[in-house]
């Protein structure tokens, strides 16, 4: 029996782990949950997970879950702080970081401090501080398994190799819903448009990190940190059935891939119940039904954001969280309808640019980085 | 240092098995060599790598090659007895079993008996005795590595997991030549067209299999014993490209694969130096350049060899060794030019026709069944 928390239990990632947990009812115990603001959601998790402990960041919204939360056992607490004093305070196995956004580091870095294994699906707590939370898991002797489809399948792909048996990581990506849409009809592509994913069903923020690749790119960094991989050794390959779910290449020329269909339960399980596989009932891959599988070189001239991924790698400290918080920004802006699609991107170097980057930097750098880099994007609008 | 024995050398398999040691000096020593007939070839074994004993299995090349070896460190010895109590007795990590056809049982048996790592590349030996190969493999300890690619592609697929995770062994095949040859005109090809495989360069015999897909048939059985999984959840997919050397699929509907470039000496390398992967400098695939990798179902009205697999397996017993030894006849007949292509086939479906199968054979019963399925090729005929 594994003891569970999840954090962003009301997301996308997070339904799809409870839902993981709910199949497998001797194996998961869900012992704490956490979310930002949805306490609907929240309540019906509570009351069927029996959480011993619960959290909401939001005030209002705490107020409004306690006043219908029949008593019982779960400790229902409120803030950042609830989730790091108290949710992460509990005994467990595994803490799946599955909030979105910025808001992930310190909670991933607490887990990651008391040693437990951290299933990662917030990327952008290893795009940020990759190095220092990677140095600290090997520190604290805390496994960390990632969640993200294709870095589960690396990770998969890498069982019982060397990573210095590595020669290159082949990060496939879809390509999103504009892969084939003209550079001069970028600038008036919709919201509408750019949550249409053509493969995969996820929250919205990370649907229009597909549209741009800026997901890719954010990958790419996430990969440079989670094995250790040097950027030069990262490659992007589109490939829009979204079935090979990435590739690992060793140095004698073999390449082992990971595949399957889209559901994002089998990462999610894979990084709870590792190193075993439960059974999932889902379908399974026909190839004969499949019939093609295909791979392009990615356009990095249409889309910018893999070489602001590969540019911030090699500057290094504080710009990786620059090109973070302000791509969430600017993506905050364009579903707002305050930006059009291509802006996206050139806002988000535009702020690199203004970056002066620090070297090897602390926590409250990198946070800081992360603040001026959203205040930029809105300089830079004003 | 691996201490490792070729049988099979001059042929395709054992070749590529000396170029691997040839470029891994210092962590591959050849310290036995053994081939059928072809001296020549083998005198220049002998001179480049120094084993300390080679075979010649057919006396009058062992003859032809004492006189014109320079007396040296290599003991040569004669017969299929010459390898059992010679090269075989040798101290030896590893010994590589690439002798084609049903010659290369006795050896492989006295290879697991010793408790060597068998890297086997003689499907026939398992076809003909798995179960009775991988149970002494386990008395004794031995590992069993394939070099087969497909099968190297499972087991560099199933690493790290275990075999009651698995769900179905998805087994590739390029589809041979006649992949779309409509039926009516496979009983016109000639053995030159037989001889023309897609994408592997192999020997004629493997090669002749493939273009009946019998290869695939037989590599259904080796993977059934190899991997202990029951024949209905092997399937045999067709990839003309021949990029998936093939599949496992786990219970979570997880797919891992392994794919590479065509050229044997990755398979036969692993299988040598596993557990590590050592590099081999050949070129990478470049998947934005192989652009598209396509999948079908196999064609059983065309290539009825698949069929006679699953039934041989059901069947079970001496019905294998049968199937084998009917088509090594058949396909001898037809590239020696004295039965049509779809003859292979149905010759061999005959002789299994008037197989009384004896259920748990031993040893010299299968050798029996081996014997008597040869002079029933030749009876069917005359």
């Amino acid at each position: 029996m594994k003891k569970v928390v999840v954090l962003g239990s009301t997301g996308s990632v997070g339904r799809n782990a409870l839902d993981v947990a709910r199949r497998l009812p001797d194996e998961i115990q869900v012992v704490g949950l956490a979310a930002r603001s949805n306490w609907e959601v929240l309540r019906e998790q509570i009351l069927e997970f029996r959480p011993s402990v619960a959290a909401l960041v939001d005030p209002g919204a705490c107020q409004n879950l306690r006043k219908t939360l029949p008593n019982g056992a779960t400790r229902l607490v409120e803030g950042l702080d609830g989730i790091l004093d108290d949710v992460l305070e509990q005994e467990a196995d595994v803490v799946l970081a599955a909030i979105t956004g910025a808001a992930g580091l310190p909670t991933t870095l607490k887990a990651v401090e008391k040693g437990r294994r951290l299933a990662i699906a917030n990327k952008e707590s290893l795009v940020m501080a990759g190095k220092r939370v990677m140095a600290l898991a090997r520190e604290k002797n805390a496994e960390v398994v990632p969640v993200d489809s294709e870095h589960s399948a690396i990770f998969q792909s890498m069982r019982g190799s060397r990573s210095s048996e590595v020669t290159r990581l082949l990060l496939t990506g879809s390509g999103g819903p504009f892969r084939e849409t003209p550079a001069n009809e970028l600038q008036g592509v919709t919201r509408e448009q750019a949550l249409n994913h053509p493969t995969w069903k996820m929250g919205p923020k990370i649907t229009i990190d597909s549209a741009t690749l800026m997901n890719k790119a954010l990958e790419v960094i996430e990969a440079r940190w989670l094995f250790d991989v040097p950027p030069e050794r990262i490659e992007v390959v589109i490939h829009p059935e979204s079935v090979v779910h990435s590739m690992v290449e060793f140095q004698d020329g073999s390449v082992i891939a990971q595949l399957g269909l889209p559901d994002m339960r089998v990462p999610i399980q894979f990084a709870l119940t590792y190193p075993e596989r439960r059974p999932l009932e889902i379908d399974r891959l026909s190839f004969p039904e499949i019939s093609r599988l295909t791979f392009e070189e990615p356009d990095r001239g249409r889309f910018p954001a893999l070489d602001l991924a590969y540019r911030a790698l090699e500057t290094g400290g504080t710009l990786p969280a620059v090109l973070n918080a302000a791509n969430e920004q600017a993506v905050e802006r364009f579903l707002a309808g305050t930006i059009r699609f291509p802006q996206i991107a050139s806002l988000t170097r535009q702020v690199m640019d203004h970056h002066d980057a620090i070297g090897e930097p602390e926590i409250p750098q990198i946070l800081e980085a992360d603040r001026w880099a959203r205040e930029e994007v809105d300089r830079c609008l004003s």
